[in-house]
């Protein structure tokens, strides 16, 4: 096992009822500004309960935030920040709205030009915005870790950055409040869990085999939860299990102390940035040609993944592994996610722009050994066609 | 699955070498009081190495910690505290140890008779000094709760508190300082860290799966690294993984969302506190006749506890559900824990004394729905004869 340090002190409010909580987590005298995206807690009602735990703090909202925020739109939120005297933000929304907020909570106190921020992967923040979060789509993990990830449609970036100061202080998940969300939403958010924990579980091993034991029940779990979310839209239990699983796929845990890949998400980003194609959906690309085409590398952890995750115990090892990445690319199908760049409109075409902006961002060593490079991208997009 | 809120900011820093860190964590310019034990850290030099990362600090010392740590100790070291104006508190030691500094920490700064703490189990603490811990015994999972067990050596009393207060700061967690343990201790805390994930698993469904995955995950952990921990002192991964697991064990996170039972710690605290035996012996003892007891009651947990931590898969439900019983039994033993009374001279007529102090101390209604009384306790313990 490697050395690791694990710190997340997020707190996390968890079931029904839970926002009007929210009112004793702020600190009293607050400004506060609710952020969010395009409308929909307006709609459920989400918004009002916000407002109601919230009587008597001095509130500001700012909405608009979109699927997968842009630099653009979040400075226009930064300058109001700063001219209205906000300080504490609270994100009523998915990832999106959450590293939105994020990126607001550094860059409205940063020293300097915000965007570097995000260029400098988040390493020249010192300080940030106290804020709390209300999840309403559970996916990205952003509720209760430090990372973010934010687009600057001028330069068609998507990048990640991350820094200890941008967890969230509280985080509430009332799973009732994901029942009205389409069927597209919910599996895309199990596609990206799922794909969160293949990235820091399917690498190679270590013997950190608690790990191992965390990563197999979260994926476990959303292929028994999944399914059920899409077919019974108001079973508590099964939206509380998914809403969880996306909280504990990526608050750190599972990936102290082993290696990580995360080339998939790499990728992905770029397919987003440059084709508007879902986040989620890039995933349901990606994964199954990366764990193909890798499928030598990360040998030891495909055996353990087909055997104790789709319980595949006959064939010789390139069967199993074969039938391990041929039940996850299914699965995802089964979540409504093709898995084919052509059932999206796209075609060969993308392969060198992918290229071209990993090379513009320096990603050319991807992977848990750093040996993805530009051209095995290249073969590997033409596998996912 | 049940409303829970899952709030851990200690921060653990594992892993080789990891204790020269802890001069970083401690706010310049504190007096810290190391608290310790036996003296075991003397001679294994990990108090050196504790030394040697303090330097520049303004350091004051406390040994003498006992297992099972006694208020009548614990107070010598809280009037030194208070005379000596220590700032910080560092930990170095096993659970007893961290228990007891935890309770040093509340009493420095309680208004009123220290030992109230207890009595109310820590509901009236509202500050406590902060500290630190460098766990050398993995056992009790205290490196990061907010919980503690002391023992009042006048009232024959070992009763838990916690409050969030009393989160370690940090922990440091190195396996290799866990290489000199003598057998009996490895046994021990591989029986206490399984006996606490039962204690949170096997209880009834409330549908919390991942909770479930987790709590197996690491069943199934001390299940393949105890008897290599016996066998391969020196095994770095095998150390490793049952550090984290005894951590990972008892930090709220398996808990959070399903019920609880503790009716085996609660017993197992009176018999240690009247007989002086060994905290994972009398879970030894107890924990296999209180499944065989209220096999009716646990009766799906133990059937699924049967199927995915033994293996089990043929059987009448009583048969599975008898043959995970005594395959925990055998792993018991076979971490050198015998499980019955009388292997440790201890007879019938502890049965009255356990009885009576479970009463004394308001404990007659304990388990996860509250059914195990008085009555049950005393069949019980004629099983564990």
């Amino acid at each position: 096992m490697n050395n690791f340090i694990f710190y997340n002190p997020t707190k996390i409010i968890f079931g029904r009822e839970t926002i009007k909580a929210i009112g004793k987590e702020i600190p009293k005298d607050s400004r506060v500004m609710i952020t969010y995206g395009g409308g929909s807690i307006k709609r459920n009602r989400v918004f009002d309960e916000v407002m109601a735990a919230l009587a008597g703090f001095d509130v500001a909202e700012f909405g608009g935030i979109e699927p997968n925020p842009t630099y653009e739109t979040l400075m226009q939120c930064v300058e109001r920040v700063k001219n209205e005297k906000v300080d504490y933000l609270l994100a009523v929304g998915g990832g999106s709205v959450i590293d939105g907020t994020k990126f607001i909570a550094a860059a409205a106190l940063y020293e300097g030009e915000p965007w570097e921020i995000v260029k400098n992967y988040g390493m020249t923040v010192k300080r940030a915005l106290p804020f709390g979060t209300v999840l309403t789509l559970p996916a990205t993990g952003s509720e209760m870790n430090s990372g973010a990830v934010v687009t600057h449609r001028a330069l068609n970036a998507k990048l990640p950055f991350s820094n200890p100061a941008l967890f969230p202080e509280f985080s509430v998940l009332d799973p009732t409040k994901t029942y009205t969300l389409p069927a597209g939403q919910i599996g895309n958010g199990v596609v990206d869990t799922f794909v969160h924990v293949t990235e820091q579980y399917l690498t190679y091993p270590v013997n950190g085999k608690l790990q191992d034991r965390f990563a197999e029940g979260i994926l476990l779990t959303l292929i028994e939860e999944g399914p059920k979310a899409l077919a019974e839209p108001e079973n508590y239990d099964v939206r509380a299990n998914l809403m969880w699983c996306a909280t504990l796929g990526l608050n750190g845990l599972i990936s102290a102390g082993v290696p990580q890949d995360w080339a998939t998400h790499m990728i992905g980003h770029e397919l987003t940035a440059l084709k508007g194609l879902d986040h989620g959906k890039t995933l349901a690309v990606v994964l199954p040609a990366m764990l193909k085409i890798r499928a030598r590398e990360k040998k030891e952890k495909l055996l353990q993944y087909a055997q104790r995750v789709w319980g595949i115990q006959s064939g010789d090892d390139e069967a199993r592994i074969g039938e391990a990445i041929d039940k996850t690319r299914d699965f995802f199908e089964s979540m409504g996610l093709p898995t084919r760049l052509c059932e999206y409109g796209i075609g060969t075409d993308v392969i060198p722009e992918v290229v071209g902006q990993l090379k513009a961002h320096g990603m050319v060593k991807l992977g848990e050994k750093r040996d993805v490079t530009p051209e095995l991208v290249e073969e590997l997009l033409q596998n996912c066609l």
